[in-house]
């Protein structure tokens, strides 16, 4: 029996977002999470970046199912997509799967099967068996996954902290993890976010301890909380707050609305329906009495939050006795927005409360410490580093490291690569093809598309279009050159600029005899005049379209 | 006489950069820093931002000089912009002023005049009497003033932090703000960059001990450090290691030379000059004998470590034995760039260590209870917080209330925002034009120009250009219409896509009379059909543009 097995990775090392990795056996392929990320500024008018799965597509009737380790869009967000191409059961928690139903939702026509799994469950797929082991997590339901195969155990950690005080009295399962160890674990897979940082993670529960103190201290105030919706624990301890503080509950913000009620509904989340009112009924209330749980927290422009500060939602005004605590930090590059919003509301006359100004959020990814004890109880032959940018599988490295890995029994894991794992040996066999799908409205498109190239040309540099009129037996310039610029010339200038350029064609084109000229030519005559005529002037040099028309 | 004056607000308030304040007497207006700030995302193409000079200009006579706390872009970066305008002497410390003719070197058309002073100095300008005090700030040569005016003593801090540890052995004249305080200060302007920030800023000197650390533990590699030129005392701190560990030192990085040589012309650097060697000579050497200090800390895409990150800096390969220190947090903003740099680094095979891993940087801010020691100090009547967004501005009053400040007595000013205070009083009494002015290319343009809206719906939706030959005589379009798309369309759906909306133009134009009708008419006709088929298509509404030839 061929006691090999194969692991390919699709997405989510060397970049943080968009996890997926596949283990592939003789007959099997199942496949961990389906994420996607949110595009940065790089990549202009794209909605979301989700893993390239050719791989998967090639090899359809192998793949077997896709396991997801918890309901963050970086670990279900490309489900979609990937269902539409690869109709398999979907195995998670009930929060898991009550997210990606809700998700779904949108998507009619996707045959969907769910299979919902608690920690310790096991789950045969062919070659493989899974074992699901609790984590704690920013979001309930998280699983970590113990996987036997023929070449051995694989643990997998998936995203997760150690909450020694968790909300529901359910740390990270340690002695599962520790007893899998003694058994032996071939290849441990762990995560990477918060390896940089020292020391351990604080625990979710110092959060309710500090919005305690923010809700004693302003009583009078009509309170705001911005938060993630599927932060579970926390509008736990955030509704909990409103009880003890005798404040009628509003959400606003589809994802809260839609969370909240998920989470209810499967007994994450508990909740007196009796103190949750519509946003539409604030107004009877008085401000003591009020607390509007909104998303926002990350300065997205079409939030709940971001409208309020900017004025611009209806059902609730700011203004001076209010009080809104941001219970997030930015995620990495939404600083901007994030502050533009609390400028806003300070503008607004509100009070705000965000990271900076107290310790209104935690983290949910282990720190160095917590890694450790990871590390330690699961004591693995190998070991690949996942969820990171580069920057991050190399501290982790290091890390094991010092722990006493040996260098040669770490891998480094990139996009696309191929590993041949066995019981005493893993080694890199190639790459397959893997990388960035662009989803563009209705459109995917690929990162090394001309779109985008075009677009950041376009935003740099403006866009300037030149059509002539020419006779090419008389060899003349029938018509006065249009010329239409966008993104160039300041509103002062435009005029000026347009007739000095029409000039500039104009002349330059008399310069060579047209008649009997392919238009390709004068295309290019065209072409560089005006772009070293444009940025003679401007020290710019935008995109430049020419159209010849021939008489 | 007249006892009342008038600030005007021209920069640095409401947002972090571009600096400016006017000081208005009966007969005279100084203008204090004249700085520049750098474009987000927001806007692209655009080099630098600038303050919006128009009141200065409308009152040219009165202007009679610019005074500079210190040497930072933020600072003195608008000076040549302003400079071309507005012909008056310019006052600062030796460093400062360094940095200001090295600037202007680029702009040999300007007639500078420069007047260097020094701490304690007392400079008369009218009706104003300016004494200069000396600050710890992450650059040499900082200065606080004192300003005696008609309406009594205005301290503004400039940009400082409390280094009792200073490497010069000479912190903040904390004792030279307690005796103006005893004498009597009407107003404090105080810098806000940092005052949501508990505690104490850390001192420079700690990241020498830290950096020492690292070159100990570290012998037999070759070292890099890249940090911000300006900062001397850093600087410094590192020449003196490469002294200590006997290594030679090649600067790179065109503000790295230019600084390290005109900081060691005015004595602010000390070193000796047989340590240097040329970057392109470092192969002569070990590993061991060699440090590198470069620009580039930021990740800018054109610095000498970026170019050595992305295997383009000819005159040194990275490899192995190389690491490469980050002596510097990235700006807010530049996260992105900064790691994408330490990515590549990493990826190169070299170490990297950066702020996230060791202390090897501090904050040349002021923190909450450095800010509080200079209100204890100077006791002002009136208080106004600068330097920071609209939330700094808020919580520094928040700061200045706790210390006992009545709310009436303090200001949170806004761009262009005018005040007019007397011995007793300070009044708000309107508004100035003000705001940001783009340099972009050679042109320098207007916030709300079309100019950058126009590059932001390029670079989100792309463009489409359509060109259509009409027979207004016949009413019949005479050739096929010419499309082209930019940004819009995959490179797989460019054919189809294009043959698709002809058709669908000339199917709509068939379903009216061309004859005699405005080409305007024509022209909102396809714009607005080839807008709908491409957001059918595509859900993005690309900027459309029209071009109606009438044969």
């Amino acid at each position: 029996m061929n006691n090999k097995i194969k692991l390919i990775f699709l997405g989510g090392v060397g970049e943080i977002g968009k996890n997926m990795t596949a283990l592939e056996s003789e007959n099997e392929i199942i496949v961990i999470d389906a994420g996607l990320t949110f595009p940065g500024d790089d990549l202009p008018g794209v909605d979301v970046v989700i893993p390239d799965i050719s791989y998967l597509l090639a090899n359809k009737e192998k793949v077997k199912g896709i396991i997801l380790t918890h309901g963050h869009e970086d670990h279900i967000g490309a489900l979609p997509f990937v269902l539409q191409q690869l109709n398999v059961p979907v195995y998670g928690s009930r929060m898991t799967l009550a997210l990606v139903e809700s998700k779904l939702k949108e998507y009619p026509k996707i045959k969907y099967k769910g299979v919902s799994v608690k920690p310790r469950n096991v789950l045969k797929i062919g070659a493989f068996t899974i074992e699901f082991i609790h984590v704690n997590h920013s979001i309930a339901g998280a699983l970590a996954l113990c996987i036997n195969t023929p070449a051995g155990n694989i643990v997998h950690t998936g995203d997760f902290k150690i909450d020694f005080e968790s909300l529901d009295k359910n740390p990270t399962d340690l002695a599962r993890f520790g007893e899998i160890g003694k058994k032996g674990v071939n290849l441990l897979l762990c995560e990477s976010t918060n390896v940089c940082r020292k020391g351990y993670s604080m625990s979710e529960k110092s959060v309710g301890i500090t919005l305690d103190k923010i809700f004693s201290e302003n009583q009078t105030k009509r309170l705001f909380v911005a938060t993630f919706a599927s932060n579970i624990h926390r509008l736990q301890q955030i509704l909990d707050l409103a009880q003890k503080y005798k404040r009628k509950v509003a959400f606003t913000g589809r994802s809260m609305l839609n969370v909240s009620e998920v989470a209810m509904k499967i007994g994450e989340l508990k909740y007196d329906v009796k103190n949750i009112i519509d946003i539409d009924s604030v107004d009877k209330y008085e401000d003591k009495e009020l607390l509007i749980i909104t998303t926002g927290s990350q300065g997205e422009p079409m939030s709940a939050l971001t409208r309020m500060a900017m004025g611009e939602f209806k059902k609730i005004k700011l203004r001076n006795n209010d009080l809104i605590i941001f219970s997030a930090s930015p995620i990495p590059g939404n600083e901007k927005p994030v502050y533009n919003v609390i400028n806003a509301l300070y503008k607004l006359g509100a009070d705000v409360i965000y990271d900076e100004l107290a310790s209104v959020h935690v983290s949910g990814h282990a720190c160095e410490e917590e890694i450790k004890i990871i590390h330690n109880l699961v004591k693995p032959k190998f070991f690949i580093p996942v969820h990171g940018e580069f920057r991050h599988l190399k501290t982790h490295k290091d890390v094991a490291m010092r722990l006493g890995m040996e260098e040669r029994n770490i891998i480094l894991p990139s996009l696309g690569m191929c590993l041949e794992l066995s019981p005493n040996s893993i080694k890199q066999t190639g790459f397959v093809t893997a990388g960035q799908r662009l989803v563009d409205g209705i459109g995917i498109g690929d990162m090394d598309s001309n779109v985008l190239k075009e677009r950041l040309q376009l935003s740099e540099e403006g866009i300037c279009v030149v059509v002539v009129n020419i006779n090419n037996v008389s060899g003349t310039v029938t018509s006065e050159p249009f010329i239409i610029t966008r993104g160039v010339v300041y509103d002062d200038e435009q005029e000026e600029f347009v007739s000095s350029a029409k000039s500039a064609i104009v002349a330059s084109l008399k310069e060579q005899d047209l008649r009997a000229v392919e238009p390709s030519v004068i295309k290019n005559t065209i072409r560089r005049n005006v772009s070293n005529f444009i940025f003679k002037r401007t020290k710019r040099r935008p995109m430049i379209l020419t159209i010849v028309l021939l008489d």
